[in-house]
């Protein structure tokens, strides 16, 4: 293990050779060769200290700033000029954007903003890169003229001399200290005084000031979310392939592991146990019915991306409510399922032999940043209102939403159902979906009007209804979209085949889970879901003998997983055996503690005892 | 961060000294002065490299050994001049004790074992303080005299020279390398290669081997498992006091944090929020509920280790039962509460400067170790299907497991209950972890009778029912004992008033959380769910003005929760200011790094691009 210190070293040192290799040879991330593997493995491992250069701080650059700023800025980025990041969270305020609390000041005699953190609560915390490698970031500070709050703008601020590297009069930054993880990762910390920039570095795609400081505002503001709105839909897409990875390396295990000899005198292999069953078919189901989710959602994405690019914004509020319930559910559902996987390789999982541990803390973070996961739920739910309120009006809806405007009553030929297939799966999640947006719509009329209650007290008494609303929705969408997955063109026979008993056992399964909710609306009697039940049961028998091959799939080079439990040749024990072996710890025999320490202990205790 | 190797030095000169002031002074659990607090926070953190040998290695000899093994062991072992750890699992071989591989062959002539690791998989792994601290081990091997095997035993092997602390010879053996989590810790392998000991090295208080060769065992065999039992009972206990330090964290936390300007213009504490209540209640009620559990586990522990004592095993399946299946709840819902009391933390939760990361790294092994839990809910099923069998033959049963003998209809006057009160919730739930029971009981017995299927298959297909029934029995024994303690003598009126209120939210939350079960045993209505889900949401506002009284009655010192987020005086923000500033990066304002990678990378693409 190297300390921090070393950690950072080692992660510039891999990114910067990686970054120049890049553009020497040209990398294309759609062909396959033994470079492209090396830098894809290091672009995957979003750690690294320039993470966020690449994926905000040029991106935001690119989509809200002015002809002008563009071409000052980008071309210096991209030869790592500058390098920057994207400053927005404080000691005192993450999610709630409104609540920063730093100020961007303007001075008209001078043409200049100036940034300035009043208070300790107001000090910039946590973006990456932030402590110790970037030179510039884009900041977001309350705008000011004139005494005039204007809310939250996006700043270019120069930190660091690009020379030196040391930081510029005004500007107080560095590292975070230790987190649970990515301790390679200078995430930092930065406290403005009166720091004055250009009145030119604020990002004017959207809005301006001018030197008179007149404010003006582009009549479609919410345009600059499309960056966020992208970030998110990444980080579903990012969450099912580490869950893919987990499962990849728990089931291949499980292949190898044998356990408690049966009455013929063979110890089975783990994989054959239904309890095991339970815990990896889930896994490897789940990571197919994200990732098959996230890249429908990022093709609706490029659709909108491009009709607002043509300043079309009448489907923002989808897809800012499709990514945000999927942001929320992925990152929930792929977290949970990674430390499943995990626990399902037993003792060995807690090493990092498994290679897991790695794979849940670089999951994890990601029910917290780019908007927690709670939050993100409320923002799906009230959208989901809003659309419900527009579907009762007899608003036409998009796809996604459409079925808002369905009757919430049980049809009768549904609730005597008794062979299930994906229409009925399906309706199920749709119905069950609605009636618990209907409920919660209802309940918080029911609030307001007949208690006069504020509104905003209404919101907060059903808020945990609304967050369990939103994960429906979330989850019918995973399961409508799956099944939309499996009708597409170019699927072999034998695949597609398979991939449908996975989406099978991926709404049975899902069914089950969340069976109170079903049987609660009414939506499922209690001999529907013991039959479901029962298929589950089926199922599981169907998966196993395909469970290694759907891993296998996932096509995750050994050295991608880094695991001696997941290895493709499934060596695992010797793997085990030389990893011990190569631990720091073992370079001595006799470690000096021993002399320092324990001698001199038991010397003393001898005298005592 | 240190280093793994300065990370154990640390550990290791910590605990000595520490050993050594608890002789020097007298150390007393009981009391609460300074010295003790100091020990209290050594002892409370099991992860130091001795912790097997005073929770293992000493009372395995002590339990398992003869007169004059204590007689010889135990004095030298209180010296430390022997530090001991107890090893058992191997690289291919965990939970299934009997498919250990490690021999212990007895050679007459010699009047030794020879001990020896004949495969890869047989090489002990994962023993705590095996790899560098320890010269001794209790060894779990089996006994093989004249090509006849006998199962697994317990011998004493030294493994280290006592003086210098080399290994012997036939002895392999060193640290297991990087953990998740317990960096200081040195877990360890072993491979014997044909290492002899004495015949008297076997632990012989239940089973004998005599120098000529021959067996004899103990008619109770089962008393040896008495120490295993205590562990798990320890366990829960300890994973109830971690839940309790995170949920104190949190809540303290949630008291300062202000989030999301209202309509009067104020921020209001997080604490008020409906979604945060609901993370943060049910923590802190589990918490109690969990600690409750475990001191009234320890007390029918205690009555039943006298009775084994006095060679008295009629109780010992009973309390075999409640500390398995205890043990794999307590850590399975603990574990899972610490992560939501990290993630309701929102980002600085990620930060080692809230103190949960530690605590989660500390809890989840429990999931793992002393028996893996799926393994720990399955025997605990085995044993309900064995009492509920005794029960239909018309056998007594102990108190905890009495009401199998009840009827699983559900009565009428429940069907219909509109008010409810704790009686009518411990009915619910024991309604319908005997109906769970009842129904896994006949699914097997239909598909061992029915289809003439092996026993074995139909355990493994009714597997995941079995650790549902479990947890639903888990989960019974913690509403039970809670409402039990209440009932104790010694409560102050109002302390046992807001107790009765966090009971009640443990009692009604866990109906909702398992809604599904109770509906589909129809041990409640649709209608009744809703009722208990309007009281849970009564429930949230009743407990929200006691919350940090709750949390601050769990009393723990600054020192031991260690959190910037968590203090007492609640300067949250200056102190993360702290934290940050003392990270081991801000030594240099500018990084090595900088001048070695980035400035010659910036060089390079300048030529290209």
């Amino acid at each position: 293990m190297m300390d921090r210190d070393d950690l950072y070293d080692h992660s510039v040192r891999i990114y910067t050779s990686i970054a120049q290799k890049a553009k020497e040879y040209g990398y294309d991330k759609d062909t396959t060769g033994v470079l492209n593997h090396y830098i894809q493995a290091a672009l995957l491992d979003t750690s690294h200290p320039f993470g966020l250069h690449g994926s905000m701080f040029v991106p935001t650059i690119a989509s809200q700033g002015t002809e002008a700023q563009k071409a000052e800025y980008l071309p210096k980025a991209e030869r790592y000029e500058i390098i920057g990041t994207y400053v927005q969270t404080e000691i005192g305020h993450g999610t709630f954007l409104r609540g920063l609390e730093t100020t961007a000041v303007y001075d008209q005699v001078a043409d200049q903003f100036v940034i300035h953190s009043p208070t300790v609560s107001s000090i910039k915390y946590w973006p990456g890169g932030l402590g110790k490698t970037t030179n510039y970031a884009v900041v977001m500070a309350q705008l000011v003229i004139d005494g005039e709050q204007h809310g939250m703008h996006a700043f270019i601020c120069q930190l660091r001399n690009l020379d030196t590297h040391q930081p510029l009069a005004g500007i107080e930054l560095g590292d975070i200290n230790r987190k649970f993880g990515y301790d390679n990762m200078d995430n930092g910390y930065l406290r403005f005084n009166n720091y004055r920039i250009p009145r030119t570095n604020m990002l004017m795609r959207y809005t301006q000031v001018s030197t008179d400081g007149e404010y003006t505002r582009q009549k479609l503001p919410q345009i600059a979310y499309i960056t966020m709105v992208q970030l998110r839909m990444l980080i579903t897409l990012g969450c099912g392939n580490d869950l893919a990875m987990a499962a990849t390396i728990a089931t291949r295990y499980s292949a190898v592991r044998r356990q408690t000899t049966n009455s013929q005198g063979i110890e089975p292999q783990i994989l054959d146990y239904q309890t095991q069953q339970m815990k990896l078919f889930p896994s490897i189901s789940t990571a197919y019915a994200v990732i098959f989710t996230g890249l429908a959602v990022r093709n609706i994405y490029t659709e909108i991306y491009n009709s607002v690019q043509a300043e079309d914004i009448s489907r923002l509020a989808e897809i800012h409510m499709l990514t945000s319930g999927m942001k929320a559910y992925a990152s929930e559902v792929c977290t949970a399922m990674i430390e499943v996987c995990r626990r399902s390789c037993g003792g060995h999982g807690y090493s990092h032999a498994s290679g897991i541990p790695k794979i849940y803390e670089r999951c994890v973070p990601a029910c917290t940043y780019e908007g927690e996961n709670t939050v993100m739920y409320l923002q799906c739910a009230r959208s989901l209102l809003k659309f419900y309120g527009k579907a009762q009006a007899g608003e036409e809806l998009p796809g996604m939403i459409g079925f808002l405007k369905d009757s919430a009553d049980i049809p009768v030929h549904f609730k005597s159902a008794k062979v299930f297939n994906f229409e009925f799966y399906l309706k199920a999640y749709r119905l069950n979906a609605l009636m618990m947006l209907k409920n919660v719509a209802n309940a918080m009329q029911k609030c307001v009007y007949k208690q006069s209650t504020d509104p905003e007290i209404a919101w907060n008494r059903s808020s945990q209804a609304l967050v369990e609303t939103a994960k429906a929705y979330a989850l019918y969408l995973t399961v409508v979209l799956f099944m939309d997955h499996l009708r597409t063109d170019g699927w072999e026979p034998c695949a597609k085949a398979v991939m449908a008993e996975v989406c099978e056992f991926y709404a049975v399964n899902n069914i089950l889970e969340n069976s109170g909710s079903f049987l609660q609306n009414g939506v499922l009697s209690p001999e529907q879901v013991e039959a479901i039940a029962t298929r589950r049961v089926e199922l599981l028998a169907v998966l196993r003998p395909n469970a290694v091959s759907l891993v296998d799939a996932f096509d995750y080079p050994d050295r991608l997983l880094n695991s001696c439990l997941g290895r493709y040749d499934g060596n695992v024990y010797e793997a085990l055996y030389e990893y011990a072996k190569s631990s720091s710890l073992n370079k001595q025999q006799v470690h000096p503690s021993f002399q320092k320490y324990i001698k001199p202990m038991r010397k003393a205790l001898k005298s005592m005892l």
